[in-house]
């Protein structure tokens, strides 16, 4: 039981780092290919690039698919363009289909057809099952390998075929699917339900139909959706004709859960969710640049507005040292209502039903917000300049520009997401853009017109 | 099968929005009460207040409870806030233990001595047993419900046992627990090894010992890790002596992957995970204004720095334009590293032997990046005030800037992770308060030692 003991992924990637630097690659190649593939490939995923390239080669051939498939998309980028062709076969073999699948359209064209040359013929009937569905639906999502049974034998035949079948179960078998004749799916039989009844009943008495089929179409978003509403560990996939072609498992799902997630979260910092945190310095870089560009251009735009404005400025310079704060405080009220109406959206929690419901509250929260910290910043302002009209000036800019950030704070990413452009990315810059010219163009132009 | 076809929860909400318009109580309440517990969570989420209340007065009974567990935590207080004790004691009901367990933490205390005393004392004792542990740690995550054998029992022993089980059988059950004499634990029987062995079999020939148990005071993270990385549906949890106290299922885990998800990205905005959505005006007033007046701190802050360079500004009013651009793309860069930095902190993946190799790699990235850029900017701020100085002087500043942000960003979460403070939280205001004020000081700071 010693083994249990909680070993943390640094400790081990410590001890790994400490056996790679005693020079007993024996050892540390030990240690690494003792571990589960999803923690090699968290491994990797903590390397800097020199050693990620030492561990990798440590790593043994038949690991090497299952690593590949769970390393991040840019990892595995890296990873594969390091292997040469006898590596990569290899490391085909034995995957799942689905796994198989998702790895095939990231090797070169050459490699790809002398892998589909020698695949069985089944195997390859399969593999070409799941390969026309995009990634991001349930048919990319779904492996062909499904136990199915027919409604009319009873448990005792099932049990038998389960015993032929032995090592070929699949992992995340917690249900067999139940289908007729013309490959219909009709329901599931979960193995909790088979072992706990008698072997002379039929699956078509015990099997369950709480668990409808999933269309293959439908994208990962809502697959996940499914799954964590109903507590699925797998579930079927079907065609048109509610034909079975195929499941779907929990371990899947996770991973899009993960990366839902991140994609919000990186994507507003204009990142990807597949962000390699040790990628060769050139590649981040050029990455980034793209979006400090972006922001470059909102920045000019939001000076250019403010140029307009210089002789006003140069009258009165305090509107120089107070015009960030009316800026700022647009953005982070903006911001808030934008996060929240982009996490709505990825929960499919908004509908033609509520949004106007939600304009109108972020409208109210906005207002009152405003008043209350125009007030303060008005008082801040005229006491620190000594002028009233200063105040009143800033607490009017704030108000309206608090007020136009809530609106555009929820109408946007809607409107975003309804032209195809994907608000978690998108929307943080533009917000900004919107608040920072809002912002400077009311506390600047209200002063030329009433303070000067 | 025409039941199969897609119905999104979307819809869904608009058949019972037109159900509820027109007054058909009955079918609202029948068309409800058919969704399973995760959609009716979800449905209620969906809904502003007054229609939340209509529809949560529909849900029956045996319901309540499930949808009280899978509703966000804010939309949960606001229910039982509206429940009376008879209906409270009848949505605890039923429930599981860990379900209850959390659920129980969160009603008023003469209600949870109530619900205690009605249990019987097997429920009670198990109850009892999880109260202690943090809900964001294994312990707290954990079902006491499991099905344990011995090792030294046949299969046909365990699968009469089942049998004898029947419903008891508690979902996502997988595996069923290998314990000694002692409940120790010892390892696992997967299900479907049950169902392919010969009967006369021993559990101890054929049970696996490669899934270990996870020890009761592993934070939540942690255990979600774990799950991922070796594709677990459920685990053991042990106590220090390796005894089994219970076990974790993956729907639990979902949850946890999906608020961490959504903490990172609420977070940055000074959102809980927990926002609802259509909370009341004023509470969600109260709880933004709060950031919004951090925020307005730092931002006075800034203008505190500015005010410092009036006079220069005065003399130069070109440098009022262009210095938003300064604090700007350095909050941009440091976002980007930060964003970078936080993720990899919740995964896991920085350890003591990679963090220096990462501030080093994104110093070359926020180099490089500040270099291109200042470039860009020193000769658009040129042509437009025909003055190479004012060029020079931003690009300066720039670089500064784009380079401390680089370093704040990588350094800040890990530091604020040491000292047990949410980067996820407070990172954001925190780097953007240092590169405004870093932003503003190093380019009205140089232009009034090299301009005036």
């Amino acid at each position: 039981m010693s083994e249990q003991a909680p070993v943390q992924t640094s400790t081990r990637l410590d001890r790994l780092h400490t056996a790679l630097e005693s020079g007993t690659l024996q050892q540390a190649r030990r240690m690494l290919n003792a571990l589960h593939p999803g923690e090699i490939a968290h491994l990797l995923e903590s390397l800097p690039l020199a050693q990620r390239d030492i561990v990798w080669g440590l790593v043994s051939e038949e690991n090497d698919g299952e690593v590949l498939i769970l390393v991040a998309d840019e990892v595995r980028a890296d990873l594969i363009s390091r292997m040469d062709r006898e590596e990569l076969l290899a490391a085909t073999e034995g995957l799942d289909t689905d796994d198989l699948a998702d790895l095939i359209q990231e090797l070169p064209q050459a490699i790809t057809q002398e892998i589909l040359d020698s695949l069985d013929h089944q195997r390859r009937e399969r593999l070409e099952a799941v390969l026309p569905y995009a990634e991001d639906t349930a048919g990319g999502l779904m492996n062909p390998d499904t136990i199915t049974v027919r409604p009319e034998v009873t448990l005792d035949v099932v049990m038998r075929y389960l015993r032929h079948l032995k090592e070929k179960i699949p992992p995340q078998t917690d249900i067999l699917m139940v289908v007729n004749r013309d490959g219909k799916y009709l329901g599931v039989l979960p193995l909790t339900v088979l072992v706990t009844h008698a072997l002379d009943e039929t699956v078509a008495e015990v099997m369950s139909l709480d668990v409808r089929g999933i269309p293959a179409g439908w994208d990962d978003g809502k697959v996940a959706n499914r799954f964590e509403q109903h507590d699925l560990i797998s579930a079927p996939v079907v065609d048109e004709d509610g034909r079975l072609i195929g499941r779907i498992t929990i371990d899947d799902v996770v991973d899009v859960i993960r990366e839902e997630g991140e994609h919000q979260f990186m994507g507003h910092a204009g990142l990807s969710e597949d962000e390699d945190m040790f990628a060769p310095v050139l590649i981040s870089t050029r990455r980034r640049a793209l979006w400090l560009g972006i922001n470059l251009l909102t920045a000019l735009l939001a000076s250019w507005v403010i140029g307009n404005f210089e002789a006003t400025i140069e009258k009165v310079v305090a509107l120089a040292v107070l015009m960030p704060i009316v800026a700022s405080m647009g953005g982070i009220a903006g911001s808030q209502t934008l996060t929240l109406t982009i996490r709505g959206i990825a929960l499919g929690q908004l509908s033609s039903k509520n949004t106007r419901w939600l304009i109108l509250k972020e409208l109210a929260v906005g207002s009152l917000n405003s008043l209350i910290w125009a007030a303060v910043v008005a008082v801040i302002a005229g006491f620190w300049f000594q002028d009233v009209n200063i105040g009143l000036l800033i607490a009017t800019a704030m108000c309206i520009n608090l007020i136009v950030a809530s609106l555009v704070g929820t109408v946007l990413p809607m409107a975003l997401e309804k032209i195809g452009i994907d608000p978690a990315l998108a929307g943080s810059v533009l917000l900004t853009t919107v608040t920072d010219i809002v912002g400077f163009l009311s506390f600047l132009g209200l002063a030329t017109l009433f303070l000067i």
